[in-house]
């Protein structure tokens, strides 16, 4: 049985400091260098998608698609991640090979153009919800256009809905951006219910819309995935279905580096949207979309597909939650989910200690996501929460990484305690 | 010898009516369904680059381009293009299909963010300076920006420069937009005294800003192609490196639906760029990128590779220019360009004509560029300049669009001048 740090005598802390001591020594000696920063696939993962270089086809329904035309994706694709998002093909943009770039460009218009209201540069202190923590390059998007960010904390079924629902009777308040489906960093797969008050809020703002980064909608880590109720199924029902546009992409599916994403969104939204485009672009590269088409075939093709990554992916996901439950677990020092899917594990440490963790894991040479980047400004006022990216190091360089990792919670906690 | 139109007695020119509407007649007999609309390549053009899909490699430099990383283009790809264009890889980014996107972008940074100066969406009533003819497209972007177009007439050797250096006095004009190389659609490179003139242009507006759009850097019908001077190495002669922003692609060089687009710009412009594309996107697709540069292997590569698609473009171009000579030369009803490379021949008919021109060809089954395209907000004030785009028709279906054309422009003149 673990005794908890809080309950300790300063004899006792003192005791455990100088044996976690001793074993950060000996695993700084090692002279480790590994990354568990990013949500990064291996190279294993990558291989899986060796086949889509094969391709070799170019014509789809009599259309060369190495020519001109075709904004909106080619037919098939757009077939395919409707399939795959259960939504219409009319109501899906194929996109680049980041969804970012789709979540960047349709705040932009919203900003130059607006979201059926005035654009949002002729709006002042116009202000976005994020559920904290969160993904970083969602307010490294908000921030670029000075976009204000309040926190919404999330709870264990998604965000604090009390909150939302008060926020968003200010009509300043224009919008939330969250990962609904084994969010970022926390895993956390928003429940009916938080769908349900999602799609029937009645926010002040007519120029209300949520950035539904479903960057996870098929990467469940066995076969006992969450499910996320489809949001565009309920949106109907209260009449709001402009207020919610939604992303994904093959990033995590095939190739960070040359995938395809796509653009879920009401008829309103996508003929608005393609305005845009139309002046924007020719077309995205159709020659990749069709790859990604003849690789997987259909819907089903990418969640078998999607097993494979699983296989790769659990054994480390597995690896890193045993050593949180052997070194941490009973010691009131850290809290953690056990996701089903996604590409990380959520670490709260004790108050104050993230940065000093960060900062141990650092000299012995393993890099985690910077502490605070989970967070709008990079500010993480408690100062516990820590990101862990299991994908791409090995099993055997995260049995390493992650005993150290607990080493240096235990230590900065400790440290803490003794003052 | 030809008679001028205008110099016809109303007999002759009945005459004139009569034969030309028998030949019109039977062409529409053919019932034809030709497309000379956009300059679009044929699928013999396309199949030169088929090695593209040959390449398997992904690892440049240990770096593996199928997952995250390197916003702005890896390096042999930016190489690539610093080469082809004659300026510093580090002034270089790499960019997604379309050179559009690339432009719309850059605008977009500059309403959203301006360009060194205020925002463009705080400022009133901003403007922009377009060569005529020009690129509808460019002229799509401006309008979607609410920018305010003021049209400057092309000579033989660029735009009418003292125009241009008249209205830059304007501190609300903030830029020109231009193809400066076998522009569209007149296919006129601009002059070494012309560029000299734009590099030493000292605007009111310090957020002043030329997109210099080289689409056709390298696309010349034989080897006695134009020259254009490299403006980036006269405007540091004037301390004016940050005025312009030059884009190229390979559209017209691989595949219009899967190439890869460059951005040429000086250091503070690549810097703030940068800043943008770190919230934009993750990367661009590298492995793309990486096909075309083991597929070319370097600026060489590139040169002896548009010498395959002058030899299928030229015979192309001299069908319709031999038609025009043969038709109408000497009759005082039509003007053009015989252009050394680029993917147009613009064509001046009689004032008033052009309209008529589109409607005759269109009714007998040859569709062009819609008139009025080539000027801001569609509209030729003079009702006379048509686009043909030569590159996507055979040679055969260009010996009957080209005489058909001529037919047309003839007949129409004819009707005009018989009121």
């Amino acid at each position: 049985m673990s005794k908890k740090y809080s309950e300790m005598s300063k004899e006792e802390l003192n005791a455990e400091k100088a044996s976690l001591e001793k074993r950060y020594g000996e695993f700084k000696a090692k002279g480790l260098k590994l990354d568990m920063s990013r949500g990064k696939p291996g190279s294993d993962q990558l291989d899986l998608s060796s086949g889509l270089n094969d391709v070799k086809d170019y014509i789809e329904n009599g259309v060369d698609l190495r020519n001109y035309g075709i904004l909106d994706g080619i037919p098939s694709c757009k077939k395919l991640f409707a399939d795959l998002m259960c939504v219409n093909p009319k109501n899906v943009i194929v996109g680049p090979n980041a969804s970012l770039t789709l979540m960047f460009d349709y705040i932009s218009q919203c900003y130059t153009h607006g979201a059926g209201d005035i654009p949002w540069c002729k709006q002042e202190n116009i202000k976005f919800l994020c559920p904290v923590p969160g993904y970083d390059r969602h307010f490294t998007i908000l921030e670029h256009f000075g976009i204000e960010m309040i926190n919404i904390n999330m709870m264990k079924d998604g965000p604090d809905m009390d909150k939302i629902e008060e926020y968003v009777k200010d009509a300043s308040v224009k919008g939330i951006i969250c990962v609904p489906k084994y969010s970022n960093p926390q895993g956390i797969t928003f429940s009916d219910e938080v769908v349900r008050r999602i799609a029937a809020l009645k926010p002040a703002a007519k120029d209300f819309r949520i950035i539904w980064d479903n960057a996870y909608c098929v990467h469940d880590l066995d076969e006992n995935g969450d499910k996320l109720l489809n949001i565009f199924d309920v949106l109907t029902e209260y009449g709001n279905e402009d207020m919610v546009i939604e992303v994904c992409s093959t990033s995590k599916i095939t190739f960070p580096g040359a995938g395809v994403s796509a653009l879920i969104a009401s008829d309103n939204n996508i003929a608005e949207i393609k305005k845009r485009l139309g002046a924007q672009t020719i077309s995205y590269d159709k020659m990749n979309q069709f790859r990604h088409v003849q690789f997987f075939k259909d819907a089903n093709g990418v969640l078998n597909h999607m097993k494979k990554h699983a296989a790769i992916l659990k054994p480390k996901f597995d690896t890193v939650l045993k050593h949180l439950d052997n070194e941490l677990s009973g010691k009131g020092i850290a809290s953690w989910f056990n996701p089903k899917g996604g590409y990380f594990i959520s670490l709260d440490v004790m108050n104050g200690c993230a940065k000093r963790v960060g900062e141990l894991c650092r000299e012995a040479g393993v890099v985690l996501t910077t502490v605070g980047a989970t967070f709008p400004y990079g500010r993480d006022e408690n100062n516990s929460n820590i990101r862990i990216a299991p994908s791409y190091p090995t099993v055997d360089e995260l049995n390493t990484a992650a005993e150290l990792l607990c080493i240096c919670v235990r230590l900065a906690a400790v440290e803490k305690l003794l003052g």
